[in-house]
Protein backbone atom coordinates (compact mmCIF):
# COMPACT_ATOMS: atom_id res chain seq x y z
CA UNK A 1 0.00 0.00 0.00
CA UNK A 2 1.10 3.24 -0.70
CA UNK A 3 -1.67 5.56 1.64
CA UNK A 4 -2.53 7.92 -1.96
CA UNK A 5 0.97 8.80 -2.61
CA UNK A 6 2.22 6.26 -4.86
CA UNK A 7 5.30 8.42 -6.80
CA UNK A 8 4.47 8.60 -10.98
CA UNK A 9 5.91 5.56 -12.92
CA UNK A 10 9.15 5.42 -13.33
CA UNK A 11 11.84 3.04 -15.26
CA UNK A 12 11.97 -0.29 -13.84
CA UNK A 13 15.93 0.36 -12.95
CA UNK A 14 14.90 4.01 -10.94
CA UNK A 15 12.22 1.95 -9.35
CA UNK A 16 14.26 -0.68 -8.52
CA UNK A 17 16.92 1.64 -6.86
CA UNK A 18 13.96 3.51 -4.83
CA UNK A 19 13.30 0.01 -3.46
CA UNK A 20 16.64 -0.69 -2.74
CA UNK A 21 16.81 3.15 -1.11
CA UNK A 22 13.57 2.25 0.79
CA UNK A 23 14.64 -0.65 2.66
CA UNK A 24 18.17 0.53 3.16
CA UNK A 25 16.81 3.48 4.97
CA UNK A 26 13.87 1.67 6.64
CA UNK A 27 17.12 -0.96 8.84
CA UNK A 28 18.79 2.37 9.93
CA UNK A 29 15.46 3.69 11.17
CA UNK A 30 14.27 0.74 12.55
CA UNK A 31 17.84 0.23 14.79
CA UNK A 32 18.64 3.76 15.73
CA UNK A 33 15.55 5.76 15.18
CA UNK A 34 15.31 8.84 13.32
CA UNK A 35 17.74 11.38 15.13
CA UNK A 36 20.67 9.19 15.39
CA UNK A 37 19.65 8.19 11.44
CA UNK A 38 22.27 9.68 9.05
CA UNK A 39 21.46 10.13 5.00
CA UNK A 40 25.50 8.80 4.53
CA UNK A 41 24.93 5.93 6.87
CA UNK A 42 21.82 5.26 4.64
CA UNK A 43 23.19 5.96 1.29
CA UNK A 44 26.43 3.69 2.40
CA UNK A 45 23.86 0.88 3.64
CA UNK A 46 21.83 0.79 -0.04
CA UNK A 47 25.23 0.59 -1.74
CA UNK A 48 24.01 3.17 -3.78
CA UNK A 49 26.21 6.20 -5.04
CA UNK A 50 24.80 9.57 -3.76
CA UNK A 51 23.69 10.97 -7.62
CA UNK A 52 21.62 8.26 -7.27
CA UNK A 53 19.52 9.02 -3.94
CA UNK A 54 19.34 12.70 -4.72
CA UNK A 55 17.47 11.69 -7.75
CA UNK A 56 14.28 9.95 -5.33
CA UNK A 57 14.56 11.84 -2.05
CA UNK A 58 16.34 15.28 -1.21
CA UNK A 59 16.25 14.44 2.51
CA UNK A 60 16.67 12.40 5.41
CA UNK A 61 13.33 13.40 6.07
CA UNK A 62 12.29 12.60 2.63
CA UNK A 63 12.81 9.25 2.76
CA UNK A 64 11.52 9.43 6.66
CA UNK A 65 8.27 10.35 5.52
CA UNK A 66 8.51 7.42 2.47
CA UNK A 67 9.40 4.70 5.18
CA UNK A 68 6.00 6.12 7.21
CA UNK A 69 3.71 6.15 4.19
CA UNK A 70 4.53 2.83 2.47
CA UNK A 71 5.47 1.01 5.97
CA UNK A 72 2.68 -1.87 4.90
CA UNK A 73 3.85 -2.27 1.59
CA UNK A 74 5.67 -5.76 2.56
CA UNK A 75 2.85 -6.86 4.47
CA UNK A 76 1.47 -10.26 2.86
CA UNK A 77 -2.22 -9.64 4.42
CA UNK A 78 -4.18 -12.53 5.25
CA UNK A 79 -6.13 -13.97 2.81
CA UNK A 80 -9.86 -14.57 3.71
CA UNK A 81 -13.53 -12.53 3.14
CA UNK A 82 -13.94 -9.48 4.65
CA UNK A 83 -15.32 -8.95 7.99
CA UNK A 84 -14.46 -9.64 11.74
CA UNK A 85 -12.47 -12.83 11.38
CA UNK A 86 -10.42 -10.93 8.86
CA UNK A 87 -9.75 -7.78 10.63
CA UNK A 88 -8.85 -10.23 13.91
CA UNK A 89 -6.78 -11.82 11.54
CA UNK A 90 -4.70 -8.88 10.15
CA UNK A 91 -4.60 -7.56 13.49
CA UNK A 92 -3.12 -10.61 14.51
CA UNK A 93 -1.25 -11.26 11.56
CA UNK A 94 0.79 -7.57 12.20
CA UNK A 95 1.53 -8.43 15.32
CA UNK A 96 3.79 -10.95 14.21
CA UNK A 97 4.94 -8.97 11.28
CA UNK A 98 5.89 -6.05 13.80
CA UNK A 99 8.38 -8.45 15.28
CA UNK A 100 10.47 -9.00 11.49
CA UNK A 101 8.93 -7.21 8.90
CA UNK A 102 11.79 -3.72 8.88
CA UNK A 103 9.65 -1.67 6.71
CA UNK A 104 7.20 -2.15 9.15
CA UNK A 105 9.02 -1.67 11.90
CA UNK A 106 10.58 1.73 10.64
CA UNK A 107 7.28 2.89 9.91
CA UNK A 108 5.67 2.51 13.06
CA UNK A 109 8.35 3.85 14.93
CA UNK A 110 8.88 6.92 12.87
CA UNK A 111 4.98 7.28 13.25
CA UNK A 112 5.11 7.50 16.75
CA UNK A 113 8.27 9.48 17.37
CA UNK A 114 7.47 11.76 14.79
CA UNK A 115 6.62 14.83 17.17
CA UNK A 116 10.09 14.84 18.38
CA UNK A 117 11.14 15.56 14.91
CA UNK A 118 8.25 17.63 13.90
CA UNK A 119 6.99 15.28 10.63
CA UNK A 120 3.34 15.42 11.26
CA UNK A 121 2.49 13.00 9.21
CA UNK A 122 -1.59 12.11 10.39
CA UNK A 123 -2.50 10.76 6.98
CA UNK A 124 -0.89 6.78 7.95
CA UNK A 125 -3.21 6.68 11.08
CA UNK A 126 -5.99 7.88 8.65
CA UNK A 127 -5.51 4.85 6.01
CA UNK A 128 -5.14 2.14 9.02
CA UNK A 129 -8.44 3.19 9.82
CA UNK A 130 -9.92 3.33 6.88
CA UNK A 131 -8.69 -0.31 6.07
CA UNK A 132 -9.90 -1.56 9.55
CA UNK A 133 -13.66 0.63 8.51
CA UNK A 134 -13.49 -1.30 5.37
CA UNK A 135 -13.94 -4.28 6.89
CA UNK A 136 -16.21 -3.45 10.28
CA UNK A 137 -18.39 -1.99 7.05
CA UNK A 138 -18.49 -6.18 5.41
CA UNK A 139 -19.24 -7.18 9.21
CA UNK A 140 -22.01 -4.72 9.24
CA UNK A 141 -23.24 -6.76 6.30
CA UNK A 142 -23.23 -9.57 7.60
CA UNK A 143 -25.09 -9.08 10.25
CA UNK A 144 -21.78 -9.75 12.80
CA UNK A 145 -21.99 -5.85 14.46
CA UNK A 146 -24.39 -4.98 17.26
CA UNK A 147 -26.75 -2.11 16.20
CA UNK A 148 -25.31 0.23 18.47
CA UNK A 149 -21.33 0.37 16.89
CA UNK A 150 -20.28 2.96 15.15
CA UNK A 151 -18.13 1.83 12.38
CA UNK A 152 -16.14 4.70 11.99
CA UNK A 153 -15.29 5.65 15.75
CA UNK A 154 -14.69 1.98 16.03
CA UNK A 155 -11.99 1.80 13.36
CA UNK A 156 -10.69 4.97 14.80
CA UNK A 157 -10.36 3.37 18.62
CA UNK A 158 -8.70 0.21 17.28
CA UNK A 159 -5.53 2.19 15.15
CA UNK A 160 -5.22 3.98 18.79
CA UNK A 161 -5.73 0.40 20.73
CA UNK A 162 -3.50 -0.99 18.37
CA UNK A 163 -0.64 1.79 18.41
CA UNK A 164 -0.61 2.21 22.38
CA UNK A 165 -0.41 -0.92 22.62
CA UNK A 166 2.79 -1.53 20.24
CA UNK A 167 4.25 0.72 22.32
CA UNK A 168 3.73 -0.72 25.73
CA UNK A 169 4.93 -4.09 24.10
CA UNK A 170 7.46 -2.54 22.70
CA UNK A 171 8.90 -1.08 26.26
CA UNK A 172 7.86 -4.09 28.16
CA UNK A 173 9.47 -6.82 26.13
CA UNK A 174 10.56 -5.57 22.46
CA UNK A 175 7.20 -7.05 21.32
CA UNK A 176 7.70 -10.66 22.35
CA UNK A 177 4.08 -10.10 24.31
CA UNK A 178 2.77 -8.41 21.09
CA UNK A 179 0.81 -11.32 19.72
CA UNK A 180 -0.76 -12.23 23.11
CA UNK A 181 -1.75 -8.38 24.15
CA UNK A 182 -3.41 -8.36 20.78
CA UNK A 183 -5.37 -11.56 21.85
CA UNK A 184 -5.95 -9.64 25.17
CA UNK A 185 -6.96 -6.33 22.86
CA UNK A 186 -10.05 -8.55 20.95
CA UNK A 187 -11.12 -10.78 24.14
CA UNK A 188 -11.68 -6.65 25.71
CA UNK A 189 -13.50 -5.61 22.83
CA UNK A 190 -15.70 -7.84 21.44
CA UNK A 191 -18.16 -7.75 23.61
CA UNK A 192 -18.96 -3.91 22.47
CA UNK A 193 -18.66 -4.78 19.02
CA UNK A 194 -20.62 -8.18 17.95
CA UNK A 195 -23.38 -10.54 18.96
CA UNK A 196 -22.54 -13.54 21.23
CA UNK A 197 -23.31 -15.63 18.67
CA UNK A 198 -21.44 -13.96 16.22
CA UNK A 199 -18.20 -14.02 19.09
CA UNK A 200 -19.14 -18.31 18.72
CA UNK A 201 -18.43 -18.30 15.47
CA UNK A 202 -14.94 -16.43 15.59
CA UNK A 203 -11.85 -18.26 15.90
CA UNK A 204 -9.38 -15.42 17.37
CA UNK A 205 -5.51 -17.03 17.60
CA UNK A 206 -3.36 -18.13 20.41
CA UNK A 207 -0.06 -16.91 20.12
CA UNK A 208 2.42 -19.43 19.29
CA UNK A 209 -0.60 -22.30 18.14
CA UNK A 210 -0.61 -23.39 14.66
CA UNK A 211 -1.25 -20.70 12.05
CA UNK A 212 0.39 -17.78 13.51
CA UNK A 213 2.29 -17.07 10.77
CA UNK A 214 5.32 -18.63 11.43
CA UNK A 215 6.89 -16.54 14.16
CA UNK B 1 1.86 11.06 42.47
CA UNK B 2 5.69 9.54 42.20
CA UNK B 3 5.37 5.83 40.76
CA UNK B 4 7.40 4.05 43.50
CA UNK B 5 10.63 6.39 43.16
CA UNK B 6 9.78 9.43 45.15
CA UNK B 7 13.04 10.65 46.48
CA UNK B 8 13.93 10.56 50.60
CA UNK B 9 13.09 13.30 52.38
CA UNK B 10 15.05 16.48 51.77
CA UNK B 11 14.98 19.64 53.35
CA UNK B 12 12.56 22.59 52.33
CA UNK B 13 14.78 24.39 50.43
CA UNK B 14 16.32 21.73 48.33
CA UNK B 15 12.70 20.57 47.97
CA UNK B 16 11.81 23.96 46.50
CA UNK B 17 14.90 24.12 44.04
CA UNK B 18 13.75 20.29 42.63
CA UNK B 19 10.28 21.46 42.06
CA UNK B 20 11.62 24.81 39.87
CA UNK B 21 14.13 22.67 38.32
CA UNK B 22 11.49 19.90 37.12
CA UNK B 23 8.93 22.00 36.09
CA UNK B 24 11.77 24.01 33.86
CA UNK B 25 12.86 20.85 32.69
CA UNK B 26 9.12 19.89 31.76
CA UNK B 27 8.05 23.33 30.01
CA UNK B 28 11.49 22.56 27.65
CA UNK B 29 10.83 19.24 27.06
CA UNK B 30 7.09 20.04 26.16
CA UNK B 31 8.05 22.65 23.89
CA UNK B 32 11.22 20.71 21.69
CA UNK B 33 11.15 17.52 22.60
CA UNK B 34 14.02 15.81 24.24
CA UNK B 35 16.51 15.51 21.84
CA UNK B 36 16.37 19.31 21.45
CA UNK B 37 16.46 20.09 24.84
CA UNK B 38 19.72 20.92 26.24
CA UNK B 39 20.88 20.85 30.28
CA UNK B 40 21.98 24.38 29.90
CA UNK B 41 18.43 25.68 28.51
CA UNK B 42 16.76 24.10 31.23
CA UNK B 43 18.99 25.64 34.19
CA UNK B 44 18.64 28.81 32.26
CA UNK B 45 14.82 28.22 32.50
CA UNK B 46 14.73 27.48 36.37
CA UNK B 47 17.11 30.77 36.65
CA UNK B 48 19.49 28.28 38.90
CA UNK B 49 23.13 27.67 39.30
CA UNK B 50 24.84 24.77 38.04
CA UNK B 51 25.58 23.07 40.77
CA UNK B 52 22.36 23.11 42.74
CA UNK B 53 20.93 21.52 39.47
CA UNK B 54 23.65 18.69 40.11
CA UNK B 55 23.09 17.82 43.42
CA UNK B 56 19.39 16.75 41.91
CA UNK B 57 19.96 15.63 39.02
CA UNK B 58 23.21 14.58 37.07
CA UNK B 59 22.17 14.39 33.10
CA UNK B 60 19.40 15.63 30.98
CA UNK B 61 17.91 11.67 30.85
CA UNK B 62 18.00 12.12 34.88
CA UNK B 63 15.53 15.08 34.50
CA UNK B 64 13.74 13.18 31.53
CA UNK B 65 13.52 10.30 33.81
CA UNK B 66 12.03 12.23 36.67
CA UNK B 67 9.71 13.93 34.63
CA UNK B 68 8.41 11.13 33.16
CA UNK B 69 7.89 9.59 36.32
CA UNK B 70 6.12 12.49 38.04
CA UNK B 71 3.73 13.34 34.97
CA UNK B 72 0.80 13.39 37.39
CA UNK B 73 2.26 15.42 39.92
CA UNK B 74 0.41 18.27 39.01
CA UNK B 75 -3.33 17.16 37.95
CA UNK B 76 -5.81 17.88 40.66
CA UNK B 77 -7.80 14.49 40.14
CA UNK B 78 -12.20 14.78 40.49
CA UNK B 79 -13.05 14.11 43.30
CA UNK B 80 -15.35 11.13 43.84
CA UNK B 81 -16.37 7.72 45.10
CA UNK B 82 -14.01 5.37 43.05
CA UNK B 83 -15.98 3.42 40.10
CA UNK B 84 -17.00 3.65 36.35
CA UNK B 85 -18.33 7.07 36.81
CA UNK B 86 -15.37 8.13 38.91
CA UNK B 87 -13.33 6.54 36.00
CA UNK B 88 -14.49 8.23 33.02
CA UNK B 89 -14.29 11.38 35.29
CA UNK B 90 -10.76 11.13 35.69
CA UNK B 91 -10.19 10.42 31.83
CA UNK B 92 -12.02 13.20 30.55
CA UNK B 93 -10.33 15.62 32.66
CA UNK B 94 -6.92 14.36 31.96
CA UNK B 95 -7.81 15.20 28.33
CA UNK B 96 -8.26 18.56 29.15
CA UNK B 97 -5.13 18.62 31.60
CA UNK B 98 -3.33 17.37 28.53
CA UNK B 99 -4.48 20.29 26.78
CA UNK B 100 -2.50 23.05 29.31
CA UNK B 101 -0.86 20.71 32.03
CA UNK B 102 3.06 21.22 31.41
CA UNK B 103 3.95 18.48 33.57
CA UNK B 104 1.51 16.17 31.84
CA UNK B 105 2.03 17.17 28.50
CA UNK B 106 5.99 16.85 28.77
CA UNK B 107 5.78 13.26 30.68
CA UNK B 108 3.10 11.73 27.95
CA UNK B 109 5.64 13.46 25.38
CA UNK B 110 8.66 11.65 26.90
CA UNK B 111 6.97 8.73 27.35
CA UNK B 112 5.89 8.13 23.89
CA UNK B 113 8.70 9.32 22.32
CA UNK B 114 11.82 7.87 24.61
CA UNK B 115 12.19 4.79 22.30
CA UNK B 116 14.26 7.24 20.44
CA UNK B 117 16.55 7.70 22.75
CA UNK B 118 16.57 4.41 24.66
CA UNK B 119 15.07 5.53 27.87
CA UNK B 120 13.04 2.12 28.60
CA UNK B 121 10.20 3.52 30.97
CA UNK B 122 7.64 1.47 31.02
CA UNK B 123 6.89 1.67 34.76
CA UNK B 124 4.94 4.94 33.97
CA UNK B 125 2.19 2.71 31.57
CA UNK B 126 2.39 0.42 34.64
CA UNK B 127 1.05 2.97 36.91
CA UNK B 128 -1.59 4.04 34.63
CA UNK B 129 -3.01 0.72 34.58
CA UNK B 130 -2.81 0.33 38.44
CA UNK B 131 -4.44 3.14 38.92
CA UNK B 132 -7.50 2.32 36.25
CA UNK B 133 -7.43 -0.72 37.80
CA UNK B 134 -8.67 -0.18 41.16
CA UNK B 135 -11.87 2.02 39.87
CA UNK B 136 -12.98 -1.17 37.79
CA UNK B 137 -12.48 -3.19 41.36
CA UNK B 138 -14.25 -0.73 42.61
CA UNK B 139 -16.93 -0.79 39.61
CA UNK B 140 -17.03 -4.25 40.18
CA UNK B 141 -17.92 -4.58 43.92
CA UNK B 142 -20.67 -2.12 42.89
CA UNK B 143 -21.95 -4.58 40.29
CA UNK B 144 -21.18 -1.99 37.58
CA UNK B 145 -19.34 -4.65 35.65
CA UNK B 146 -20.39 -7.30 32.99
CA UNK B 147 -19.31 -10.78 34.24
CA UNK B 148 -17.05 -11.40 31.67
CA UNK B 149 -14.55 -8.04 32.40
CA UNK B 150 -11.15 -8.90 33.41
CA UNK B 151 -10.25 -5.90 35.00
CA UNK B 152 -6.16 -6.03 34.73
CA UNK B 153 -6.76 -6.58 30.90
CA UNK B 154 -9.25 -4.20 30.62
CA UNK B 155 -6.95 -1.40 32.56
CA UNK B 156 -4.16 -2.34 30.71
CA UNK B 157 -6.13 -1.54 27.03
CA UNK B 158 -7.07 1.39 28.95
CA UNK B 159 -4.23 2.49 28.99
CA UNK B 160 -3.17 1.73 24.97
CA UNK B 161 -6.17 3.18 24.02
CA UNK B 162 -5.60 6.70 25.78
CA UNK B 163 -1.80 6.76 24.67
CA UNK B 164 -2.64 5.91 20.87
CA UNK B 165 -5.56 8.41 21.16
CA UNK B 166 -4.04 11.40 22.17
CA UNK B 167 -0.65 10.48 19.94
CA UNK B 168 -3.24 10.88 17.03
CA UNK B 169 -5.12 13.70 18.24
CA UNK B 170 -1.58 15.33 19.04
CA UNK B 171 -1.20 14.83 15.05
CA UNK B 172 -4.54 15.46 13.36
CA UNK B 173 -5.52 18.66 15.63
CA UNK B 174 -2.38 19.59 18.31
CA UNK B 175 -4.97 17.56 20.55
CA UNK B 176 -7.63 20.17 20.66
CA UNK B 177 -10.20 17.05 19.62
CA UNK B 178 -8.84 15.27 22.55
CA UNK B 179 -11.55 15.64 24.64
CA UNK B 180 -13.85 14.30 21.86
CA UNK B 181 -11.64 11.61 21.02
CA UNK B 182 -12.24 10.80 24.91
CA UNK B 183 -15.66 11.01 24.70
CA UNK B 184 -15.79 8.37 21.36
CA UNK B 185 -13.64 5.72 22.94
CA UNK B 186 -16.03 5.56 26.15
CA UNK B 187 -19.02 5.30 23.83
CA UNK B 188 -17.05 2.53 22.18
CA UNK B 189 -15.74 0.68 24.89
CA UNK B 190 -18.70 0.94 27.53
CA UNK B 191 -20.68 -1.97 26.29
CA UNK B 192 -18.04 -4.15 26.43
CA UNK B 193 -17.95 -3.31 29.96
CA UNK B 194 -20.78 -2.54 31.81
CA UNK B 195 -24.21 -3.80 31.19
CA UNK B 196 -26.80 -1.46 29.92
CA UNK B 197 -28.89 -0.12 33.04
CA UNK B 198 -25.66 0.35 34.76
CA UNK B 199 -24.09 2.76 31.45
CA UNK B 200 -27.68 4.50 31.48
CA UNK B 201 -26.76 5.94 34.95
CA UNK B 202 -23.54 7.20 34.01
CA UNK B 203 -22.50 10.56 32.74
CA UNK B 204 -19.96 11.18 30.10
CA UNK B 205 -19.02 14.84 29.40
CA UNK B 206 -19.45 16.10 26.41
CA UNK B 207 -16.86 18.37 25.47
CA UNK B 208 -17.38 22.01 25.52
CA UNK B 209 -20.07 21.83 28.08
CA UNK B 210 -20.26 23.05 31.51
CA UNK B 211 -18.36 20.89 34.10
CA UNK B 212 -15.31 20.39 31.23
CA UNK B 213 -12.96 22.06 33.73
CA UNK B 214 -12.35 25.66 31.54
CA UNK B 215 -10.92 23.73 29.12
Amino acid sequence: MQVDRMPQPMQPRAARTREVLLRAAAEVFAEVGYTRASLVKIIERAGLTTGAVYFHFKSKEGLARAVIHEQAADVEFPQGEPGLQHLIDITTHLAVELQQNTLLRAGVRLAVEQNEVDLQEYEIYRWWAERFKEELAAARLKGQLLPSVDETAFASLLVAAYTGTQIMSQLATQRADLPGRILSLWQCLLPALAPANAIAQLTIPVPGSAGQGGA
